[in-house]
């Protein structure tokens, strides 16, 4: 158990070291010198927990879909919770937004899309297990809200992506053509949920909600 | 005048040959010998023509900004004809997707997302001479749709940011995260196209129009 729990440690020391690193310099510019070094450890630790290169960026990539959880949580309980739905929709966008533009998840978003030629596997399960996970909760809540007559829909899982398109598709590209993550003040990323979630809702509640 | 005419046959021909190698091996891959031998000329000529690697990258992606033009005559013949708006709408979003989906176009725009942290400023001029100024045309035609009280709008631009995010943020960000680009049949992007435009139309349509 003590060991278990030394070699998790390790390991998260390790990826924490490599995030950067990757981040920085690419996959192919990626140094596993440079990742031992920073990590504090051996080149052999490295590999002992990482058998190459492409595992530990597998790892790297993969473990942030982890963070979809929380996502996942808030959409449920935002939009379960029987409250305004304008209101909650307007919540839930702006919960949406600030995670996807996060800088170090938009560098990463930049990446896998960079490596998707090489790693085609690695950023077709990124996407199905992070963003496509959190795509099916908010389909699965507003299918619930379909059945209780207060949003108008044959399918939720298509109301859903119009959701996220409606929000992300903006920002989210701008933010990937240019380098650098200032492009957003709080109070724009306020204005683009609100525009988001009043055009969701003219296109999709139902006219006694509305 | 013939040696203008020789001399930009030359540079397309450059330009011709560049291409593929900079979509198959990403900037810092690209070898400035393969273009030479691709193109067929010494690589003294390539140089002649293009002082460096990074002059001939930014050629290669800034020549593709041209293609817009044909998008926004579309846009504006399709929008501005009197017709169906219903009709008019959807075969809009058809063509907008055919464009976007276009497979070159998907391996350029995953290329300038990956160096956007490397040149930066090419990004940001990439999406604003291309992408955005389609969107600026469709915002315009949206705009004159909303003065003859056919849509109701107060921000023609959003308007036309939630017209594309409706329709292309699924299919591309999919398109993004995978390789190949046999990803959508005809059918599936015919189905995109009516469904984003079905709910642009709920969402902004006038109740006179709907």
């Amino acid at each position: 158990m003590e060991d278990n729990g030394r070699t998790a440690r390790k390991r998260a020391q390790i990826l924490e070291a490599a995030r950067p690193v990757f981040l920085r310099n690419g996959y192919v510019g990626a140094s596993m010198d440079e990742v031992a070094a920073l990590a504090s450890v051996s080149k052999q630790t490295v590999y002992k927990h990482f058998t190459d290169k492409e595992q530990l960026f597998t790892s790297i990539i993969m473990d942030t879909t982890a963070q979809v959880e929380g996502l996942t949580k808030m959409i449920t309980a935002t939009l379960d919770d029987d409250g305004d739905l304008a209101r909650d929709l307007r919540a839930l966008a702006r919960g949406f937004l600030g995670a996807i533009m996060e800088p170090e998840l938009l560098r990463l978003r930049r990446l896998v899309m960079a490596e998707a030629e090489r790693f085609p596997d690695l950023g077709r399960t990124w996407y199905e297990r992070g963003f496509e996970r959190s795509l099916k909760t908010l389909a699965a809540a507003f299918g619930r809200l379909g059945e209780r007559g207060v949003l108008r829909l044959d399918d939720p899982e298509l109301a859903a992506e119009h959701f996220v398109g409606l929000l992300l598709w903006i920002p989210v590209n701008k933010a990937m053509f240019r380098g650098g993550n200032d492009l957003y003040a709080e109070a724009d990323l306020d204005r683009l949920a609100e525009a988001a979630a009043g055009a969701f809702l003219r296109a999709y509640a139902s006219p006694d909600t509305a």
